[in-house]
């Protein structure tokens, strides 16, 4: 290919690689972590009410009302929300406007695989940090100067959650820098960041719609946090696409928030799935990473990855492998329903047995 | 405000400011270029059908189908296609990918006013070459050594075309610099340049749904180029989100280009009450440009654009007025319906006399 037109700022990176979406039938999908309940009935009919003739006008570019729902209900001002495309965009903006600095940001060497590539893309200096040998953060490693720290919270693929006192004591000690926590797997048991807003003006607390919500297909994430770093995201946005979230996107996303009873049904039956799943995984010999998300990181005791990914492939189920230092032994295996781990179970007896 | 938290990069820049969307009731909205047509039903119905249980999945981060029907429409291969979250996105990766470069890009004096912010924001070098008095382009004006060229054509706010001739002759010309051609407007009589992408590979096209499918509330836009450019934006994209069409966007975009006929009929209806409503114009004294877009840039006689912006809103009209060099005189009016139309006639003949 000749790549004569690119910019020179392009030429060299390497792209990040979402989890595939299938297009055969019939399979058993716990490879992206999507909810396996659809979303709830409320955020179907306001879809179905929101498409309609108004589709001609652009959406409302600051997305008031969905903002205010955000803020009523976390407590906060509308003037702490910001609202992207997924919660990826909002990193992306996050990245670009907070996080470019001379010194290097810091996140973790095994998390979400698309914080350095947002680096590349923008010329962000960064430096990771090893998780310790159970996979979990050290606060006291994120002691070192830097630009500013990203943390997935639980992380992924771990599942592991950092406790809010050590948060706490990460943030109180990076006054100078912007500390980013990743909530996007937060609503299935972990502990959210989010009172931490009130108190320190460094943090800010991302969250997305496409999990806990069940809307991956919609495009919904949003940012809290202090006013200053909101703003600096408003603009980056405004020099980006004034239009980020469509009509349809606001009024679904507006209703899946309102609806707290479903959400609440939801998350809890997925949490009791997880931790079940959990028991039978350990009893079929697997370690797996205590989790606080809706997936489990695990390894087995004889039987390779690669081995398992393919066998259970063969079966009609998707999990996720990353190949990638530390963690080649690893899959990471996304909640399904009751019957789906039943049935993934059934599977991995087959295999190891 | 403390910006000490923020990125240095976007410490200075200024943002794209949109057009106002008004939440005042009962007025005639003549101020963003959106289409006074409803999108096709077709679209409704394919929208409300997508609202489903499937909205709990990833969107095919490609969106393979969507970009197949497009190029089905424009005779081209689905590699030949770009799609983003709105033209604005689409522009903004190809600010980044492809027109960042030592040399400075070209764009004119008067034309779309993100085009300097995108550079603003990713610190690309920019030159502007004027409009002659007519707010015409002249191609020989952009025959000095640059890193690109973005047209607007029609362009925007003036609404004027250049013929496929003149085009040709500077794609011709500018072999070694990518030609960024915003068709944003091109539907409502202005010829494409869509031909030549096949005979040049240095021209990218940039279409939008918001407005001759009336869709400005879904947010999707596509780039039309050679393969080599489209894969420096999937490279950019896949950098920045996987998924920034959700499943409601490709849906309803999809059955909007496949509604030929509604098309066809909702662009000539506007195409001809913008004749109708620039002979109006000008019989009531205004300086009309000709117009091939769904919009009139106009400048009257005697009346100042402020008084008249003024008095318009008065009456519950709202038309965009840009307070900059060479068109401070000048008010950019959206066609409406024939009832809108007439709507605004009596206005001004009120205000005017």
């Amino acid at each position: 290919m000749m790549r004569e037109l690119w910019s020179d700022c392009i030429r060299s990176i390497e792209p990040y690689r979402p989890g595939e979406q299938p297009q055969i039938g019939q399979i058993i999908k716990l490879n992206t972590n999507e909810n396996p309940y659809p979303p709830s009935p409320a955020v179907i009919d306001a879809l179905r009410e929101a498409a309609n003739e108004s589709l001609r006008l652009y959406p409302d570019p600051e997305g008031m009302v969905l903002k205010q729902t955000i803020a009523d209900i976390y407590n906060v001002s509308q003037e702490n929300v910001f609202l992207g495309n997924g919660s990826d965009e909002v990193l992306a903006h996050t990245f670009l406007g907070l996080l470019k600095h001379d010194l290097p940001i810091l996140f973790p060497d095994i998390t979400y695989s698309f914080y350095p590539v947002y680096c590349a893309l923008y010329n962000i200096s960064y430096q990771t940090v090893a998780l310790d040998e159970h996979f979990q953060v050290n606060v006291e490693d994120y002691g070192q100067p830097n630009g500013g720290i990203v943390l997935s919270n639980p992380n992924a693929p771990t599942g592991s959650a950092l406790s809010p006192a050590l948060l706490r004591y990460l943030i109180e000690h990076s006054r100078d820098s912007v500390v980013v926590i990743d909530e996007a797997y937060v609503d299935f048991g972990a502990e959210t960041a989010l009172p931490m807003v009130k108190e320190f003006s460094n943090v800010l607390i991302i969250q997305t719609l496409s999990k806990s919500r069940s809307l991956a297909g919609l495009r919904v994430g949003f940012a809290i946090g202090d006013r200053n770093l909101i703003e600096a995201l408003n603009l980056v946005k405004n020099c980006f696409n004034s239009y980020p979230l469509g009509r349809l996107a606001l009024a679904g996303a507006e209703a899946a928030l309102k609806d707290r009873n479903y959400f609440e049904k939801t998350r809890q039956q997925i949490i009791k799935s997880r931790d079940l799943l959990a028991e039978e995984l350990v009893s079929l010999g697997f370690h797996v990473v205590p989790s606080k998300a809706n997936f489990l990181f695990v390894k087995h005791g004889s039987c390779s990855a690669r081995e398992i990914l393919q066998q259970l492939r063969q079966r009609k189920i998707v999990v996720r492998h990353f190949p990638q230092p530390r963690i080649i032994e690893y899959l990471r295996i996304s909640i399904g329903t009751p019957e789906e781990c039943a049935e993934l179970v059934r599977a991995l007896q087959e295999i190891l047995g």
